[in-house]
């Protein structure tokens, strides 16, 4: 062959897996979207491509230096860097389609040209949920939100984990108070890196706002279990209305969370959880691993005031969540706490002992037809070929046709990781590999 | 609200569904994955973007004109056109990694900046399988992508169907004996487009050629069963290599076809099949919905030599079939054929017929445990507003919490379409819904 050969390689920054990574992802992916739709969530899948104007009609700042941007013909075009975005265009455009509250799931990819770093991605999977209202939308969707996440994180069986809970509306109204209302979003994300930097690193650059940190930081200190919080939250000598919103949100947030029946230990009113997004109005989320904290959040959101404001004249309030799949993924494997080695498509392996494939083929559409998920092995090789590819393949099950089997109409089924082999009728192998 | 207000508008050729034709979607995308793995498929998830080179190794002529291709940085990025060159970019990456015969499919989006027109997409989904052998595969490969096909067909329930087959050995051997070998690629494409056109013109568009088209015409008019056609082929008076090649292939294939259990109805030999690409080399597949061939085929495909010549100095042999899923859809929902409006992810809708919701989330919240997908209404709304929200979103049950069924702890189950009405103890609702 003298063909002009090109290096076959995949961009820095773009996930890649191989089957057996892939399998394990699409299981989470998997348990993700059934999660979701428990919760009565609709699914919906917008374009990856946009008009710029539409896309960028809010962005500004390092999301529009991050963004893949492009002309096709006289069109100017963008890749969609988030969910939210598409979501706001999508029920803005199908107003008058949808029915209100709308419950929304997408799982899908989007795209930011950040810096490649390791466990950094450029193209990663998103999968959000979000509940709009047509202008107005009860407190208790808030508290539903947690109650799926804590749906999810128990069934992918990544340990112990605490949803930390927040509202922003209790700093917003504090640095309100404190008459450093314009510096809110400043003071937020600083406060917002505090799992990173520590509560001395937020001290010092509150201060260097020009800030006196004391009232913020007696504040994001009160401790105690959820309970003792609020209780302190409540007794608070601070004359704010909207630091005393926050606060009755809070606490009506913490009551129907416990009516949705999540354990006390799997969530925490958190006074230090800000998030970065001056998005937020009300209730804010974060997601920890409590055994992989180092993960940082693995599942964030918030409450906000209007979904759509750059596209429809209508209020649309909302509160929602997103999970970066490609990235918790990309962590845990690297954790070495996933089991990528086990994984296989095909529950078995029908072979034959000699090249003659009839028999196999046969039993193979049998074991289909009963729903099983099957490989033939049809290429002309040797037997131990043939096995070694069952082992590779991690495939569980090999079901052995040989010169006796096609006589009897019997098979025999090799348990690959065992080693034990057993002859049995068709029936009774489709009994066991339904198990 | 005095926001700048940007039209929220998708793109021409971009396909975006209300959510009850998305969860239609959703179920025959899941169809075609589920089947995809009963015959062993592995999964594969590839980037969308990919380095121009990369993508364009082998690309020419009108493939290149329709790409989506843009610079970020310093870098000549390209969306993907299809699956096939992603995939011989994978094997060719991973090569020592996988094992061989390589089965893998791939469900994702691609882009082709086709002029927009009715039914025309510029990002559209691609249901593709392939099997990849390392040196060699063995030819009932060519006779288990065709088991898949009726698998998928059938379990879509779209009527009767047909797997139109060829082998392009065959059509290539003519031609070569005919002195004709250097316009095959022309021949094949006018053919190929019989369906279209009708034999008229295609036998003019030949000898537009300066071809004599009567040994041509001749043979793709060959008439009969396939069993017919076969005895015909054989038979046929034509001495060349190839074509006989050709013909003992095909008939290999029937023979298997015929094992893997496709009913004789499904299946047919028709020489004029020809596929327009000039990758393919032997057999090759179109299938048609019976009752809607105006569809053109829905799954096509074929066997072709070497996957990945320009980028691996290995023989890589394969053949594979893909579905254009986004076309399918689309086609069909123009049809009036899909059930579109029947769909729902909730089985029920949990509603209180007062304000406190607090037995409403219990209920809600038991029947999720079970795994029964339910939407508990949670806004303060008038009950009339409640069911008719249960009404627009075609849930099928509501469940209803009133003063007396607060203080029995039964629950009323009303039957959204018959409006039916029982009060039910939970265990009752539990064992109705899961039916």
């Amino acid at each position: 062959m003298d063909n002009k050969i090109v290096t076959p390689r995949t961009l820095p920054g773009f996930m890649e897996l191989l089957p057996k990574e892939q399998i394990l992802f699409n299981q989470i992916e998997d348990k993700i979207r059934k999660s979701y739709e428990k919760y009565g969530f609709l699914p919906i899948d917008t374009p990856i491509i946009e008009h710029s104007e539409v896309l960028l009609a809010k962005a500004g700042g390092e999301t529009e230096k991050q963004i893949y941007a492009f002309e096709k013909g006289d069109t100017n075009l963008a890749l969609r860097f988030d969910l939210t975005v598409p979501l706001a265009k999508y029920v803005a455009n199908y107003y008058d389609k949808l029915s209100f509250p709308f419950r929304r799931y997408q799982i899908g990819k989007v795209y930011r040209g950040e810096k490649p770093q390791k466990g950094r991605f450029r193209e990663f999977y998103q999968c959000d949920i979000d509940i709009i209202g047509d202008g107005e939308l009860s407190i208790i969707n808030d508290a539903e939100i947690p109650s799926v996440i804590y749906n999810i994180f128990k069934e992918l069986g990544l340990g112990d984990f605490t949803i930390r809970i927040n509202n922003r509306k209790i700093l917003n109204g504090l640095f309100s108070k404190i008459g450093e209302k314009e510096k809110s979003v400043h003071i937020m994300r600083i406060i917002d890196k505090i799992d990173k930097i520590g509560r001395e690193a937020v001290k010092e650059e509150i201060e260097k706002l020009g800030i006196n940190s004391k009232e913020i930081m007696d504040f994001i200190s009160i401790e105690g279990n959820n309970d003792e919080k609020l209780y302190k939250l409540e007794k608070i000598n601070i004359d704010n209305d909207i630091l005393k919103k926050g606060i009755e949100e809070l606490k009506e947030v913490v009551k129907y969370i416990r009516l949705f029946g999540i354990p006390e230990e799997n969530f925490k009113i958190d006074l230090t959880i800000a998030r970065g997004l001056d998005y937020y109005t009300g209730t804010v989320y974060e997601t920890f691993l409590n055994e992989y904290k180092e993960l940082g959040s693995v599942c964030s959101g918030g409450r906000y005031e209007n979904l759509a404001e750059n596209y429809i004249n209508r209020k649309l309030p909302g509160v929602g969540v997103s999970i970066g799949l490609t990235r918790l993924f990309y962590k845990l494997n690297e954790l070495n706490i996933l089991n990528v080695e086990q994984n296989s498509i095909a529950k078995a392996l029908v072979l034959s002992m000699d090249d003659d494939n009839k028999r196999a083929i046969e039993v193979g559409t049998i074991l289909r037809k009963q729903g099983i998920n099957v490989q033939i092995y049809m290429e002309n090789k040797k037997s131990k070929a043939k096995f070694k590819y069952a082992d590779k393949m991690n495939i569980p099950y090999a079901i052995i046709i040989g010169e006796e089997e096609k006589n009897t109409g019997k098979v025999s089924l090799k348990n690959m990781e065992t080693g034990e082999q057993e002859i049995l009728e068709i029936d009774q192998v489709i009994l066991k590999l339904k198990k």
